[in-house]
């Protein structure tokens, strides 16, 4: 049994109209739902709440924290994503889903600016797995069609991934590295594109599939034994301290 | 002055009208006149000359190989094959295009099926740079159209490439890792999906720039210092002798 | 329940006293009972069975090969060689461990000359995870003691692995990329580099809990669905074809 | 000719009489001495000038930074790091040294804890490359001896490197990823690990070598063309727009 987090900043969901139609309990809740299974214990966090949902005790037994933020990424205070960060760096595992892109924790965590191109007309997403064997994929059919999306585009500026899983195609003549894994001190993060406030896209199966798988491969970690640092004492006799 | 020898099988060329029309005196001529640069030493070699037109005497002198092949990948002799690895594993540059990644050598080299989707019904590619600050795309655009060519789709069977330099957008909605480069041994290999035989790609000036970025990439380690293999004497005395 | 394969050429434990003395069944033996778990169906195999006893019904079913080899690289058949890699490509998990850097498999799938240096005096070997949370390192100590080893020192002509896991410290002072993955395909390799035959190596109950990781690890892929190649129907409408 | 500018911290060689000895006008002085050549105009800059002698002048005409740091991490002031990272990730490269590891700019970019075991007995360490054609490793010799050095060893918790050069041996029985690159945005960044404050490490003509071929290697992209970001029109018509 997995410990789940969903944090969601909640904030279009309740002053746009578009998205309160798309989203009326929070993307959080349809991520909630959508996610359900024995084998996950989901709970949710948002913005208002204090500490915004992740209080120590929070984060210390989750085992992959999933993260969607947007228009309110500069009031996420920054003593949580401290917090957020170092429980990465033990082992937590971390999705960074769409416009998370530029959420604090995530560009503290790749040292880039994290920047895009994008485009919101509402086009046509094609995902294609580039590593179709990979846990994340598994179960996944080989495209995964979108009929609308808002489009990122390259240069998507993060460092290289540790493993590229999806690039996306856009009916406008963009791609976009859309599945990207790292590590980052012990823990896994799946950053994984789609979703937008404005679209049903986290009601799509497969999309909930690979988050699903996600969560599974994240979570391998999340308790790691933490390695060793500091002083330490030599295994072989040395020359030079005679 | 960099040696460069472009190979070509030179077959469509020869007996397909389509092809002739759009490169008469072959491929390899199309490439060799427009790479042509004071920084370069150009030959060309094809399928039906004496050992390919790749004797020893010409691969040991040859900074970066171009390999075009399509239609005659059978043909090709496994002892030239044997020859063009080694001296790939021994430092020479390797660039790949198009239809060479079913050729022996480039299949020898990955290790892997080298299999994909495909597609010839001529429609838009769009090539994006995903590491923009890579040698191979200094003064090139971040995207690259071309009206008309042959579809590649993944997944792409090569093994994870060690630097992602383009990804292409197919009209049709698929995506493709479109420019790869690899080491294998002392040798840099560089992978560029443009050129179908029916499209003037190759005389196309974005396309020849990448090429022959890739050539000057390529070319670096082409006659590095041989490592050493092999017994060795310990840098330390070993109390386990005693 | 996995399908484990140990494959040992089984020629040195034959014919030289020393060896005999350590492994005196045969490497594979000693393996065979080291990694007994319920986990796992373990069969062998070895070079003077029929086929190498590598037949098609043999590599359908395993999952995960292991494959030692030192002294008899040539006489294994080339065409057992061609199934053992399609079966990789395909999705079985291949371990390569120690002198079988030089084995036919591992040199085709990996396109490189696979050689380093060497030295067999007996001294110690530390080896060190690089990659603790990786599931390779899951309840293995940081570092691991083998008080006499063969020594294998850089540069380790191999392309750049998808993952270090391990590096060795030699007494004489060379160090080595000792615990290495790659995916060809669809499948998972792991070379392991310990295991001189003549030193009691494969008895060591941390050599053999890192083999056991590395099986699972390995397996994940065996028999994933293979994926889509040739010729491609277009997912939406072209303009071209007007 | 690249612009250098070589930053030390410049305390331990004010304070103490060791480390005084070994660098008498400062590290900073002994690199800039060292790595003199007609293809660098150095400068350098430390802790006590105004801006640590990083205002945005130096910064902007930098194409690559060396970075010494120690005891004095806390002491630089967040702007002037936010300035050095923001550079790097335009283009600058950066070139960090031995305890840098744990400098504020490393750190950030990294997202990493950036920590290791330590020891600092003065033993011998020798660094082989696992990468020999890499440019880095031009003209040097595959192994580099050091009679007394402070020990680094692994698990060093960095971000899996873009590539590794070097691994260390120390007399001790440690390894460490010695030379590992880093892109981040469009800079290049080198980690190198010898050169502890009271060893003449700055002295040896191969280190030097190695940091000299590093600047040349760093320099590639300082003042590459910004990658272009926002808002885009797309390249085709949208069906989804009729």
């Amino acid at each position: 049994m997995l410990n789940v987090t969903i944090w969601n900043e909640f904030v279009h969901e309740k002053i746009h109209d578009e998205v309160k139609a798309v989203y009326p309990e929070g993307i959080h809740k349809a991520l909630a739902d959508g996610l359900q299974s024995p084998e996950f214990h989901i709970r949710t966090a948002t913005l208002d709440e204090q500490e915004h949902g992740l209080t120590d005790a929070v984060l210390n037994l989750t085992d992959v924290l999933l993260w969607w933020g947007h228009m309110a990424h500069d009031r996420v205070d920054d003593a949580v994503v401290s917090k957020v960060v170092k429980r990465v760096q033990e082992g937590m595992g971390l999705i960074v889903l769409h416009s998370g892109h530029f959420s604090k924790p995530f560009k503290a965590l790749m040292g880039t600016s994290c920047d895009l191109k994008w485009r919101e007309v509402g086009e046509q997403e094609i995902l294609w797995s580039v590593n179709p064997s990979h846990p994340i994929c598994s179960g996944v059919n080989s495209q995964i069609v979108l009929d609308h999306e808002e489009m990122y585009g390259e240069f998507f500026d993060i460092p290289t991934p540790d493993e590229l899983i999806f690039v996306s195609n856009f009916e406008g003549g963009e791609v976009f590295r859309s599945g990207c894994t790292f590590k980052r001190g012990q823990g896994n993060i799946f950053y994984f594109r789609p979703g937008h406030e404005t679209y049903p896209t986290y009601y799509n199966p497969e999309i909930l599939k690979v988050i699903s798988n996600g969560i599974h491969w994240a979570a391998t970690n999340a308790y790691a034994a933490k390695p060793v640092f500091g002083n330490s004492q030599p295994l072989r006799s040395l020359e030079v301290l005679v």
